[in-house]
């Protein structure tokens, strides 16, 4: 089934998890964040010719299945992704993530691929292509507060993307961290170990939070936070888990995804709904101001968006005849007559006679 | 990749389009539509169970895409759909889909599968299960107008689950005709093919329509319709898609899947907004009436819905065991410590190079 045309209506290219690890492999972790960056520069100052969908979820007591669609009138894009606190009792993963292009003109999907690990890469991505428009001129030291799956993921964005090379670490689990220096011991960054929040964002110019707390969490309190850093916080993300004090939401500037959905799962569901927040794309297309001043505190409230999705969608599509590494499924029926669809299975039989 | 077990937790069974025909054809066609047919019947019978959430469509000038999920609280399903009806000009087909069934327990996906014949399948099993509780006892012939894909499906699944041996067939195109009596010469049926609508008609038990036009169309006019007949009227299925007279609906008991669906999509949207129609499994669950005299006209103003994909999704996943006509894809990423997602990239480096 390997490396087939990408040119056969009724085959759809397949990546799976070992080829996505290939394809990263191949290219290069800072290459692909540096190409799946590109293209959410490009989709976020598109913005409004995007179809932005609410997600659709399903909620039971286990957790959430989610269905995040959107479209920019050519390509058309879902990610399924569940989140199931519990799983790990089982050995399986909390969150799992598969996703689909397709062709508006046609309707026929283009790719399936696996989206764990590429939702990782377009986190980490999205962060440090949002930091360059927010964070302070100059930034090179980041607290990493959480180091988890997302981690390395961050750092390695935040320095292929923004020129960071010192980071402060922290985690309430120090085999975390250590599994982390383990990670990037031969990635050039001044790496310090923390054993406190406030250790870690000492001095730093940008501090990430990407905790994986279930709940209403205070990672990092007011008096924790200078001026003129940018935080970059992607661990609150759906109703019921925040990690800032109310207090540093109420010092900065609130730059998010797209409002409605960050009201709802991002830091600002503890603040009035009129709270004022400006949309990225906003500052993107110079609609907005971004940083404004060195003593301004920005912060990115994100929780994760269909565009996004999207834009790794399309950066990956445009890996596959490059690299080569997908499988080419049998998933549209194809009669030679389109009336004649029970013809077609009949004639399966005769095939498999003959 | 053939074969392997159904319960290694990173793999999804995959169906192809080639296992597919394969399955229908060990098991055979009859044989699934009523196996479909009673897991429909099973489904409509606990209704109130589902999550009947609206199908999340994204509308273009070619067409249509559509997401279809629904979840009885221990499976979740959705399909995915494309309309495209210019399709037909570059080799495609108009409409394709494939499907996922779920874990709600984990949020993991258990099943993927093409559904363009699935579809085909399940329509025509709904129809007959449906007409097992409204069509005049006794019936032995049917009206077949509309002779292209899903016919023979019709066909068959009325013959395996109520018993129809007579068909009286019309298309506007005397070749789809021909293909649906080539298709069924050998399944035993007393087959007239007529010149008119009107000719399909006479004497028929059941009206089934399954025409494809996509407009307002008036293939039934109202004095074609005698008493006591079963409609069963499938092709109109979406906004400015109809197949009956007007003046039919007035003199029918209308019987529909899902209404708040059907009052955008069925016949029934030439109707007021309140016009009386009863759900399908009201009339299963005996809560309300069906078939109540000989001389009722009882309309099926079907349009398909997500339950109705989820039951073929249930019968499909209960054949694989038995068929083993599957492959395994390795779709769920599975790092040994689910903090350490990076980690298990650069592992699959490691294991490369080896």
């Amino acid at each position: 089934m390997k490396n087939n045309t990408l040119h056969n209506l009724n085959l759809v290219p397949f990546v799976s998890v070992d080829d996505m690890m290939k394809i990263v492999l191949e290219i290069g972790v800072e290459n692909v964040l540096t190409g799946i960056a590109e293209y959410l520069d490009a989709d976020f100052r598109r913005w409004e010719s995007f179809d932005k969908t609410p997600r659709v979820a399903s909620h039971s007591e286990a957790g959430v299945i989610e269905l995040m669609p959107t479209s920019d009138g050519d390509v058309y894009g879902f990610k399924y992704v569940n989140g199931h606190p519990d799983n790990m009792k089982t050995g399986r993963q909390t969150v799992t993530a598969f996703g689909v292009l397709s062709e508006v003109e046609t309707g026929y999907p283009v790719l399936l691929t696996e989206m764990t690990i590429l939702t990782a890469l377009r986190t980490a991505a999205t962060s440090a292509m949002v930091a360059k428009y927010l964070a302070p001129k100059g930034a090179r030291s980041m607290a990493l507060i959480g180091n988890g799956a997302q981690s390395e993921f961050q750092a390695l964005a935040f320095k292929s993307i923004l020129g960071i090379t010192d980071l402060r670490l922290y985690d309430i689990d120090p085999a975390s961290t250590k599994k982390f220096m383990h990670n990037m011991a031969d990635q050039g960054f001044a790496i310090t170990a923390c054993t406190t929040e406030q250790q870690a964002v000492e001095g730093a110019d940008i501090i990430t939070t990407a905790t994986a707390d279930k709940q209403y969490a205070t990672i990092l309190t007011d008096n924790m936070i200078g001026a003129g850093v940018h935080i970059n916080a992607i661990g609150g993300d759906c109703p019921g888990k925040t990690e800032l004090h109310r207090d540093i939401l109420l010092r900065s500037d609130i730059f998010v995804e797209y409002t409605p959905q960050t009201r709802i799962e991002g830091e600002i569901q503890q603040m009035d709904a009129d709270h004022p927040v400006t949309e990225l794309w906003q500052v993107m297309t110079g609609q907005a101001p971004g940083r404004t001043d060195d003593r301004q505190i920005t912060l990115f409230d994100g929780v994760g968006f269909a565009i996004e999705d999207f834009s790794a969608l399309r950066y990956l599509r445009d890996q596959l005849e490059r690299t080569g590494h997908f499988e080419d499924l049998d998933m549209i029926a194809d009669p030679d007559d389109p009336r004649d669809l029970y013809g077609m299975v009949m004639r399966a039989k005769a095939n498999q006679q003959e």
